[in-house]
């Protein structure tokens, strides 16, 4: 894992580029990267370190951060690299990565800084790098989050010809006082829940499973699968004659850009309990991060219409309810918690800032744990 | 790759780790994580996030920093993972994944504040898993860095049994006037050498291939190995019979703990002009990442006396001596470019801190770039 200075972005270790094609494919990246570059970000040509100037003196943000917590999250996509290997499709997984890590960043109440990536391959192929680094660059950008750099590590002996693995880290900061901790939680609290983009990025594994034992064919359109969610067509995943593969590879939604600007907007009644981002072992393993240990979150499953390929899969592959409860999101990515008197105009900030929204479950007593209404 | 709470400290995700076996394996990692906590870190429990106080109001560090910039790397440890899984040994890994880190951080005067580790597996194996997370505590430990968390991905399909992958990720801060860039090195300034540990995170892909051709035997004590790199004998690295294995695994030098406290001690002089970790590409490929495009580094591969380990590994691989040049570090881990008033002083007081230090180039007139003298 020879270092080259000069990769993607100033701050960007590659290896083992083409000395020939290095120039022109540095040169792309970099111009991803800078797309991604607040006033914040600092030059640092020829170093390995990203720099970000948290600039307490200037502007808006010398008003929002009187006692600054660093938030910070690693993540990786898990099987899903598989799935983009088989189809050939890059760019959707380096979306995913931003949005698992921003996504968990901003359940504690932060806005998102800067992020870095760690890619792993058997050879450099400048095609893939380039699409990986364009989906981070776009993940970053709609999530206000700068692109700051990261390592690409050549590996051949670890990784097998179309193998790879990402891996992500994102660091963001929130004011000490509006930190979001299960204390705030209270009984009688609704909880929201945001539609999600379909499986996200967990239970790849199941998902592989299914297909290569059920025969389906991701190259395939399945009409079953591109029913509508609900009568009311939604644009970001309208499904219309998409093929298995392209479903299956819908990145994650990223929920900062309305999140941070729904709390910017609630800013002095600080009426979120609490926030919960759905990702492996879903509602039931992640909305209970959220919760003190003398309340629980009562769901009603019915409350959301499930999208139609989480039925499809469930079908195919004979999936009991209980376990497509315990790996999938369901249809539900993140969960708002807030005080009742609040709920519907919040409901209606987040149906205004792009989101489809439902009233999930309530919270009440309990020990700390999800329940099925 | 599903997330399960409570894995490695309050913020670790951990995957298909035994539930009977997860409790105890859990606490003892969480603990190990905890022994890195400063008064700075706020605990999170049940969620993803690390928390990282910047805590500007109280004591030394309100006096530190001004304008603080946040710096921010990502690095892996190339196919040292191999050896590692070769000789059954983790713990030293997950030291040279901090130091890979947190080396390259300090370059540009910062202070490095928290680390977070990416480990992707084909199956969680807790002593493997303990033996990493072991080792990075302590080199976060060493270099007064929050081992705040990361993720564990267990990913059969990609990692074939035995191997695995780390990927590393450090954020410190700096104020903005101390910001080391290479705009401050004038000629004449002189460049210090700090000893390295070995071969460190780079070159390990040439490294096993001379193991794997020359017929080597990584568990053997080779004599010529174990030869003294000077007379005086050095304490971390005596290699007194250590096993070719050994030698290889020694981790990467951490140079954190020194580094700040020497720019502490020299706090208002700001003599050091610039700094260099060396890594892939060896001295030439990274001193020349501190120079102005106008200057060049002169350096005397003679001014220090070369370890053991990468004589041996010459002799035995029949490698040129330019392919040493450009692989290696040689010798040489970390540089110091110093105003020359302050050479001899900042040698001395280097040398007190437990580095070995040698005068081993200057700056000249040139074109950026790094000239064997």
């Amino acid at each position: 894992m020879a270092k080259i200075n000069g990769g993607r972005g100033l701050t960007y270790a590659s290896a083992g580029v083409d000395i020939d094609k290095k120039d022109a494919f540095t040169e792309s990246l970099s111009a991803m990267l800078r797309r991604t570059y607040t006033p914040r970000v600092i030059d640092n040509p020829g170093g390995f370190a990203g720099l970000f100037r948290l600039d307490y003196k200037k502007g808006l943000f010398s008003r929002n951060y009187k006692d600054p917590v660093l938030v910070a999250c690693a993540d990786g996509v898990g099987t899903k690299v598989k799935l983009a290997t088989e189809l050939g499709v890059y760019d959707t997984v380096g979306i995913d990565l931003v949005a698992m890590n921003v996504n968990d960043l901003i359940v504690q109440g932060a806005e998102p800084l800067f992020f870095l990536d760690y890619i792993a391959v058997p050879e450099v192929d400048t095609k893939i790098l380039g699409a990986l680094v364009k989906g981070m660059a776009e993940g970053c950008s709609k999530s206000g989050c700068a692109l700051l750099g990261g390592e690409t590590a050549n590996m051949p002996d670890v990784y097998r010809k179309g193998d790879f693995d990402l891996a992500g880290f994102c660091v963001g900061v929130v004011e000490l006082s509006r930190l979001k901790t299960p204390t705030r939680v209270r009984p009688g609290d609704v909880v929201l829940g945001l539609a999600s983009d379909g499986i996200h990025s967990n239970g790849y594994s199941l998902v592989r499973k299914v297909v290569a034992e059920a025969g389906l064919d991701l190259g395939k359109v399945y009409p079953e699968l591109n029913l509508s969610p609900s009568k009311k067509p939604r644009k970001k995943t309208g499904n219309g004659g998409k093929t298995l593969g392209q479903v299956l590879l819908t990145p994650t939604r990223l929920y900062a850009d309305p999140i941070v600007k729904l709390q910017r907007q609630y800013r002095v009644k600080n009426v979120i309990s609490g926030m919960a981002h759905i990702t492996g072992s879903g509602i039931g393993g992640n909305l209970c991060r959220a919760l003190p240990a003398d309340l629980d979150a009562v769901v009603d499953l019915k409350s959301w219409e499930r999208p139609a390929v989480f039925r499809f899969l469930q079908e195919q592959g004979g999936i009991s309810e209980e376990e497509m409860y315990r790996v999938f999101n369901l249809g539900i990515g993140y969960c708002v918690i807030v005080r009742p008197k609040f709920a519907e105009s919040m409901a209606e900030r987040l149906t205004k800032l792009g989101e489809r929204v439902f009233r999930i479950g309530e919270i009440a007593k309990g020990k700390g744990e999800v329940r099925i209404a």
